[in-house]
């Protein structure tokens, strides 16, 4: 079930584009008695964020406008993890098209992590997508890449390596195409 | 041990009753010094709980009148699921008799998630029903389907995509039965 | 790993300690940076002590007088097992020989669950004795049983089903020596 | 992938660094909607600690200058464990060399546990050193030894009881080198 199924790749990635619930985090919302909310986040993802950073990928945190937690949470993750969170609604497509167009990207040019049904579209049209590994079957038969890391516990930290993998290699410009048709 | 082991299965559930604790959660409450409590849900069960409904089956959440958390829960979880929660005592089928009832419905049109000792009458007379992967033997022996994900962690989620695979299958009147005793 | 290695099983337990830290919760202790302090435990392993006390065994939740937590948590635990708590220290046997004296018990008549070194003499000691699948091996061999789950995630309520198992075998005064000695 | 690979043990250790994020605890960070933070550990890692230090090893927690978390749970740690916590910049080598040479000690005396990439050169460095199961390949690559527990759940016990063994096996003075030659 893991692994990479695509045949196109893009050679460089300049935006990505990644879900914060069930992506960042497990997905899992804590209520409490008094009226608190709480979710968690994991060190070693927020710590590939920034490993995408100083590589030059610019990273946009995407919180559904339908999940209040999420949303009250946006302020808290754009500081910790450095990334600008940007509100989306049922349909993330429709709201990310003018953003890649107006950055002068196409979407062949993004990555993007998703987890459920409403991020279909644009696992589609990404250059590069990914799942966490606990994703529902909607969303991981439409990813180019399945995580073996669950979400909030190294999925997207196991993506941001990837992609980093992939510039590299396009970086030292060996006829990848030919090798990996030979090895996998 | 996973999988539907019931002959008869209903076209159409109409109403889904689902036990909050141990299901919709992992049955974890989180004690303080302070005096707070909490629970925790998944994002991927409350989706699954929107699909059921987009769909026209109607669902109650259930948390017994035994669990002082889940009781005063009742409201967030009903606000966040967009669900009626309802309070059952320690024989949730007496307090849920005169429901389906009133709702012209029989209990083989209703689908049933529990995950112990005082839901096994439930599982037995539901036209479905189902426990989390993680359930005590003594439910998960009453369950026409074990899911393989555990409570709180994309069990409600698996059963309602079960559910709805039944409606379609039903819409599509395909002579189900047969291909069914033939394939499995 | 897993299972029952002792010869002389006890017909009837008539009171079983139970270790707080590791067995009822996981061992985990959240820290907040405001100076709160959290545990978690889970209603299967209530679920199992309350019917343990309705066959009419009682039980002792045991904290450590080491452990802050967990003893700022016993009038919370106590309430929402309805179990006595009591506190022990770094050698629970000391502790707690004089109350199996006075009620007129002795070791092989109770059941012992325990998660590390402190708890090792009172496993040794114990009639029937488990420890969770996940504690050390130091623990994990003076235990008598061990549990497939996890502290905190039904290991408490495995055992509680094998000891009500015991002394249902025991009421039903089947030739089980026999049985036993060829089955296994 | 677990295991001991190196082929020089340290008779005895006398000095063990441990990482806070991700090895006492799990590297999750639970926020919540009033700005509360919160990190979770656990008394079996705890129980380690103790009896390193009971054999006479100092251990000092270290947590990074970039995480405002663990940073201000310092005095908390401190006063759960027992130990000192230092804080530490992006090179915890630069800060620790200093400490290494005024107690005396030559970085091959020291234990050091770590998780992710700024530990790769102390990891490297240190006479003994392991990464929690869960590690990035970054951090295991370096690490001498891989935990089978997880950081948070034990990956700090475990370690604790390896550093134990090899102190117990150099003082019975065994002719160690040969025997385990033969045998792995």
């Amino acid at each position: 079930r893991f692994g990479y199924f695509g045949r196109h790749k893009p050679e460089v990635v300049h935006l990505m584009f990644c879900n914060v619930s069930g992506c960042l985090t497990e997905g899992r919302i804590f209520l409490s008695l008094s009226g608190e909310e709480m979710v968690s986040i994991n060190t070693r993802d927020t710590a590939g964020l920034r490993m995408l950073k100083e590589e030059g990928v610019e990273v946009i945190l995407l919180v559904s406008r339908l999940d209040p937690v999420a949303q009250s949470m946006a302020d808290k993750l754009a500081q910790r993890t450095g990334c600008q969170v940007l509100q989306v609604g049922a349909e993330p497509q429709e709201d990310l098209n003018a953003l890649v167009e107006q950055k002068k990207l196409s979407w062949k040019d993004v990555a993007y992590m998703g987890n459920d049904q409403p991020d279909v579209k644009c696992l589609n049209l990404a250059g590069l997508s990914a799942v966490p590994g606990d994703a529902p079957v909607v969303a991981s038969n439409a990813a180019k890449y399945t995580c073996h890391s669950k979400g909030g516990s190294g999925a997207v930290r196991e993506f941001c390596e990837y992609i980093l993998l992939q510039k590299k290699k396009a970086k030292s410009q060996v006829q990848q195409d030919r090798i990996d048709r030979h090895h996998f």
